[in-house]
């Protein structure tokens, strides 16, 4: 499939960065605008790379991957929340596909020195960072910022690199470096936090890409001035308008954060408590959205709070311990994912035990949801004496002992003893290697941890985990609005027209949005059809329709799925814990539901035009335009 | 005095903050020159203003008192090592006046913003933090920052303020904030620590002060750029050759920091170990400069090291802890009196240990000195059945308990604990509280603990602890060069010639050199001399001569005796513990050694033109055109 394409590039910068650490070489290649229109940016045109430069079979954490960091057309552009940047590789934690996506400044200001996306191949034979000013790209040594924590690595790598305008940092701490399967990328004390894509950097010993840029302004990014204005202009209208986005009526997002469905999950039965063994927190309102405000975070109106780059909803929340064991503690959050994963999923009511385990998580740099929810299957591991405290070295790892989860959760930082290194290499691992039939509620899928959302009370939500390219995720799609809090009215009980919704109205769209370079917050207020209003004249495309946007969802899901089936995944993958499809659900709207999930993956199959294997069928594939991925 | 000024300003950005808390007045006030001619900048300067402006007995951490921060001429110059502000004030902590001084770069950052100084009145409604940017100053709420860290309080203000470059941040942890006698105010992960500064931010809720500025460029705060180059030249010509301060000779604080006296301190008998029992430290090959330069911290030619603004001597050390149960952990340090302080003093030898309490001191603003000195204290207390298990809170404070030390350290940080508020009042106020003769070893001077070097090994070094305007100091003057490393050759043992020694040679010219805005560890390399030859040309003071600029020590050494006696300070209180005046070394060339200070004292006084109990003559005040002052 070929587009006509004017010269002038629009809402693209319309150059990679292409930096082989085994070489030393560092190349600028321009934006293929024929793959940018077929996958837009993102985790699209990431696939794009991947599929085609990974040979399959390779080892993740080996010198044959590759990193590939990229923005959207709308990243650093004017338009609201388009501030993403994702980082693509082949998962140490899955060994499947990874796509990790991540706020701050980080990603507009790649755009702005001039690059849509950095690939990163090869290993350096020392430790080294990457910076980029602009024009001038280097691979600096960092042997000696090695073993720094994020924080330390933030602070030394912008004050030496930020003469004119605070540079940006993309970086790891410990945990990357020491190759820890759940370590994150941190920037901007955020995480692109799943899969362990800090893993990958650790392997290639790069510590941090810092990146400053002014080349380009948001403004000049893009193509139709007069359209993309009107176009965000009424996206601002409808996120000042939904009660979840708007500042003005002092939305829940605004408010609460993400926690802000801490209550409504709980009593759907649906917020995973004790490692998933039930659905609902007895300790909820010491650790709900409402009492973190009161509580733990700086105030709504506060200038202390630290949205990410042109943000309107503002669901970034600074978080001060102000009393007690860990007072000091300064942490960016925690958001819904992070306070359930130290919290219920350990048994934990303490918000400042939970703030603490945050605030450590992202100095080390490990991903919150895995981390944590690898705890918890360890403390249910440790109450059923499958694990001593011998091989927990030492610690009363009982559900509710806020002390060993905080303890547990600085030695998986540091991968220190046995149970650091138990923690960091995920719930599937460290299943395998303590026997005895724990692998039945080791809670994940594909090896990734599921986050805060039990599926036995929302069965899309099942499909949902069961079948994501990446393991279990709740953002591909989020079902939980529809199905827990009622938000669009789906019975979460019912399998019956859930496998359609999942990949039509949902999936689909979730991976449009992604790849754009919108913060999928976005989409509790705008839909597909706004983004298209945006995306048409920023980016200037010539006969670029509403109904293509909308196949590109489609389009990037068949990638990733085609690169998945390459690497020896199939339907035997897409299933869920025996928990899960098995122990009935004991509390809560959905007691006694297990996830009916035969009832909706062949279903799922048919309509994703996929054979009963799961696999893409040749004809989908060419439908899509992506022959070069039929097997 | 009145000197012939021309109406050009030079060195001095010629115009001060004055900030009212209680009023949220801002204003502008021009530099007094007539001031700055008579004692410079820094120190000197605030002196005067705190002479003039605090009434005799107010309460340190009332609304009465006044922080001064305070740069010199020379400071945000191109004078190597020309980056030194001070914060000013009567200390909490002892009572007396208080200096004290930090690099990095927040003094240059203030002068080129366009002030000399910012005076800061009156006591906050909430917590607030000062914003510069050039001549755009406002008081900011810091609700919402209170109880923050300072590596975190650094992190949120600079990224909020750092639009046009990356501007500076000097404040407090929450340490200051909850009042601690020991609590610094930290800038760059450096310290203003002596003497509780912090806290006296603390009683006036304010958090932090963040400046950026470019209204003034460091050449063009020269007069005479010619003149004032070929000083800076011989300068750099002097510092390249000193077997200490060369880069290319690879001089002693080039690769080992401060730490490069230790090994030279223990041999002397003059590392106070266990506090103060005896000299010398069995570990010591475990933490001297050469084993942290091999183990802790990154290469001397590293690009990890950050020097204080256009520093050439390096001193300055970034140090990683890669194993162990404090992996992770980054400081910049420990300085060598940080690392006595959490080291012999406690009796500890781990060189993690010690970077883990460096880095806790950093992240709740405390000082280090006073916080290990005041913990051995307690641990010889608690060795010797004076405070019991339960008053340490459960701790086992044994000296050599490193693990117990680092706690400690926390403790007091947050002021958690009947341990923590213990050592947070320092040792002098905890002695008093635990009685039992305790004040016999509690090791201060006016309350001010005693840094790195045991005064019996060097009778000199005891007559300036004794006689010091802010206790217990070790930089007015530092004769441990000449006294016990040998580096001019005097005796430790005697005390003939040392009252003189200590005023004429040592003194003075350590007092011109803070006021100059220079760091005194280029006095290693360059003398008095020398910096009158960069001073002159760049004030372009008329008729300003070096016999001048040698009087202006005297003259500042003066002006904050008169503050202190007008205090109610006077000859009891120039003395030391019982320990250095009765208990006989008991090891190292000045075995058997007490300081007799009483063979020094009087005959100082003489030579400063005091009277028999230490009070400045009504002559001696006339003479160097100090008249307001006297009493």
């Amino acid at each position: 499939m070929r587009f006509d394409l004017s010269g002038q590039i629009h809402g693209f910068a319309g150059q990679l960065l292409r930096v082989n650490l085994s070489s030393g070489k560092i190349s600028k290649e321009p934006l293929d605008l024929d793959v940018a229109r077929r996958l837009l940016g993102g985790k699209g045109y990431a696939a794009y790379v991947l599929y085609n430069e990974l040979r399959p079979g390779i080892d993740p954490l080996g010198p044959e991957n590759k990193l590939v960091f990229m923005t959207g057309p709308l990243t650093g552009t004017p338009a609201p929340l388009g501030n993403r940047f994702c980082v693509c590789t082949k998962s140490p934690l899955t060994g499947a596909w990874l796509d990790s996506h991540c706020g701050g400044s980080w990603g507009p200001e790649l755009k702005w020195a001039g690059y849509d996306g950095v690939i990163v191949e090869g290993v350096a034979s020392r430790p080294v960072y990457v910076s980029v000013d602009n024009e001038d790209v280097r691979i600096n040594d960092a042997s000696w910022l090695w073993g720094s924590d994020t924080f330390s690595t933030e602070r030394i790598l912008k004050d030496r690199h930020g003469s004119r305008g605070i540079p940006r940092v993309a970086g790891i701490g410990p945990a990357g470096e020491k190759l820890a399967l759940v370590a994150s990328v941190i920037s901007e004390v955020r995480a692109a936090g799943r899969g362990g894509a800090g893993a990958v950097m650790g392997s290639k010993k790069l510590k941090a890409i810092v990146v400053r840029g002014d080349a380009k302004k948001p403004e000049d990014l893009v193509a139709d001035p007069k359209a993309f204005g009107d176009a965000v202009k009424k996206a601002h209208g409808k996120t000042g308008e939904d009660f979840r986005t708007s500042v003005r009526k002092r939305g829940g997002l605004v408010i609460m954060g993400t926690a802000n469905i801490v209550d409504g999950i709980n009593e759907a039965g649906g917020w995973p408590t004790r490692n998933f063994q039930t659905g609902m927190f007895e300790h909820v309102l010491d650790v709900d959205g409402m009492v973190f405000t009161q509580k733990l975070w700086v105030p709504p109106e506060s200038p202390g709070r630290r949205p990410c780059w042109n943000c309107t909803i503002l669901c970034a929340h600074l978080g001060i311990v102000k009393e007690g064991r860990w007072a000091g503690t300064v942490t960016e959050g925690p958001e819904y994912e992070t306070l359930w994963a130290y919290g219920p999923q350990c048994g934990v009511g303490s918000r400042e035990a939970i703030a603490r385990a945050d605030y450590l998580s992202d100095y080390y740099g490990i991903d919150t949801i895995s981390v944590g929810n690898t705890i918890g299957f360890l403390m249910e591991c440790y109450e059923k004496g499958l694990i001593s405290r011998e091989e927990t070295d030492g610690l009363d790892l009982r559900f509710g002992n806020a002390d060993a989860m905080v303890e547990a959760v600085e030695k998986t930082g540091q991968l220190s003893g046995n149970l650091g290194r138990l923690i960091a290499m995920g719930s599937k691992k460290a299943a395998e290697k303590i026997g005895s039939g724990s692998d039945r509620f080791a809670i994940h899928v594909k090896g990734m941890e599921f986050p805060a959302y039990e599926p036995r009370a929302g069965q899309g939500m099942g499909l949902a985990y069961a079948k994501s390219d990446r393991g279990a995720c709740h953002l591909r799609p989020w079902p939980a609005g529809a199905e827990m809090l009622g938000w669009d009215g789906k019975d979460p009980r019912t399998t019956e027209g859930k496998a359609k919704w999942i990949k039509d109205n949902t999936e689909d769209v979730a991976s449009a949005f992604d790849s754009s370079g919108l913060c999928l917050f976005i989409s509790f207020a705008i839909n597909a059809d706004d983004v298209y209003d945006m995306l048409a004249p920023a980016t200037g495309f010539s006969g670029f329709t509403n109904a293509e946007f909308k196949r590109i969802g489609e389009r990037i899901n068949n990638l990733t799925r085609a690169f998945n089936v390459r690497e020896g995944f199939s339907r035997k993958d897409d299933t869920l814990p025996y928990r899960q499809l098995n122990e009935p659900l004991p509390v809560g709207p959905c007691k006694g539901a297990v996830v009916r999930l035969d009832e909706m993956l062949p279903e799922y199959y048919l309509f994703c035009g996929w054979d009963s294997e799961g696999r893409p069928t040749a004809a989908k594939l060419k439908e899509l335009g992506l022959d070069f991925a039929i097997g």
